[in-house]
């Protein structure tokens, strides 16, 4: 995971790559084209960064709950993430990664891996993935709005069944949407990348007109490796009290199965 | 918060008392009267201590975003909560938490606080709470059905427009329930509470005939301080994904409003 040379690099693994440079010590470079509008950046991408390290330092391969709080803004430049082994149990293995740049914390993750090949047991799923129109014959928001986005928003590719609501500037009131999404440079998601995923669309708080959404916490569950190809999202505020938000997040993969699920407490930016 | 001798003092503060006996460091006792069935402690109930030690290392009053990773079974006797301040902002401030046993951490928690007195924006809110019949009218599902109950049970009231299902021993394959909660001994919920009752029910499973199920990770947002009185509880499962599954815990108060929304990873015992 430290070796970028290989020869066809996707840009969300070459901009994650990770070092490690002492006991549990990883150092990291944050690239400047993972940004959101406003120059920092993307919080997914930063916890892409501290899970990556995380993962390293886990005895087992799949993150499966992970919780990120988000302490400050993120910048182009180096930075530091310690991470400690918790806890190594049978079948739950946890990790803390601290993700730092000077001397700053800018994200805290605490994450429980397990490993998905010995998952034993029934599914059950009441919930349906979201009803949209193929990819093909969807829209692409970013194009056909020209809204100003970060260079965050040029890594992945969105597809909606029709461009309306904020993107043309009329916010519809209800914040919710659904759409499909993938990285657009087509690297397909693993685990790591839906932790990303989750938090690289617009907020549904959008459609209320206002200016963004600042995260506190995001605590995302990576319920299945997902099947290659597009994802189908599903992303809802239901909740807005004196401006703290929730925000749900469901992503479904091309195989009709629950991939992940996120859950982020934010605050208004009006 | 160390003093125990009040008069009324009531159960859920006597037994989560911390005291600071360090730099950031606090101990405490877990009680016997919070057990879940199996003897271990209820895991509300030691967030519920875990979480006080943090109150008292925040330099703000009220905590919002609280996660919580369940590493061992927490048992009756002594424990250590060690507290970190992560970052102290304008709007919020982070405190982690580590509660130990002997030499075994048994819970880790990191939690965003604010003061929601300063809260100022908008609300929208787009959901109902659970449409029950008064609490008098309902039943008591533990005296209805006389199931084994840890202690921790005793410790709350629970009431159901009807009691059927797995409180008879038929479970109704739809792991949703909604009821009235509170604490037996008249304690009225405030956040703290809050924190411990989203985790203080029967989990939603039980209704797939399950034994129980194990909590690997809680997160509890905290969204405004609570009415005196009952609180309406929501709480379903949606996606059981090969014996892992996500609960959705909602608690509104007895004025209308939506006072916490929690969400567990867990794994189905059976």
């Amino acid at each position: 995971m430290t070796d970028g040379r290989t020869e066809c690099a996707f840009e969300f693994d070459t901009d994650t790559r990770v070092e490690a440079v002492g006991d549990h010590v990883y150092t990291a470079t944050v690239a400047d084209r993972w940004q959101a509008v406003g120059g920092t950046a993307n919080g997914g991408y930063l916890l892409g960064i501290a899970l990556r390290a995380a993962c390293l330092a886990s005895p087992m391969p799949d993150p499966l709950a992970v919780s990120a709080f988000f302490l400050r803004a993120g910048v182009p430049g180096p930075a530091r993430i310690d991470t400690e082994p918790v806890r190594s149990g049978r079948r739950l293995a946890t990790v803390q990664a601290n993700l730092s740049q000077g001397a700053k914390e800018v994200l805290r993750v605490v994450a429980t891996f397990t490993d998905l090949d010995k998952a034993r047991g029934r599914t059950l799923v009441r919930n349906e993935m979201p009803a949209l129109p193929p990819p093909e014959t969807c829209v692409d928001p970013v194009a056909a709005a020209g809204l100003p986005a970060g260079s965050a928003a040029e890594r992945v590719e969105y597809r909606l069944p029709a461009v309306g609501g904020w993107w043309c500037g009329k916010p519809t009131g209800l914040p919710l949407a659904e759409f499909w999404m993938r990285f657009r440079d087509g690297r397909d998601a693993d685990l790591l990348g839906l932790a990303m995923l989750v938090d690289a669309a617009a907020p549904a708080v959008m459609e209320l007109g206002v200016a963004g959404s600042l995260t506190a916490e995001l605590t995302v569950h990576l319920r299945a490796r997902p099947a290659p190809g597009w994802l189908a999202c599903r992303v809802e505020t239901r909740h807005v009290v004196e401006g703290f938000h929730e925000e749900d997040f469901e992503i479904w993969d091309s195989e009709g199965n629950l991939v992940a699920q996120a859950r982020q407490l934010a605050l208004l930016a009006e």
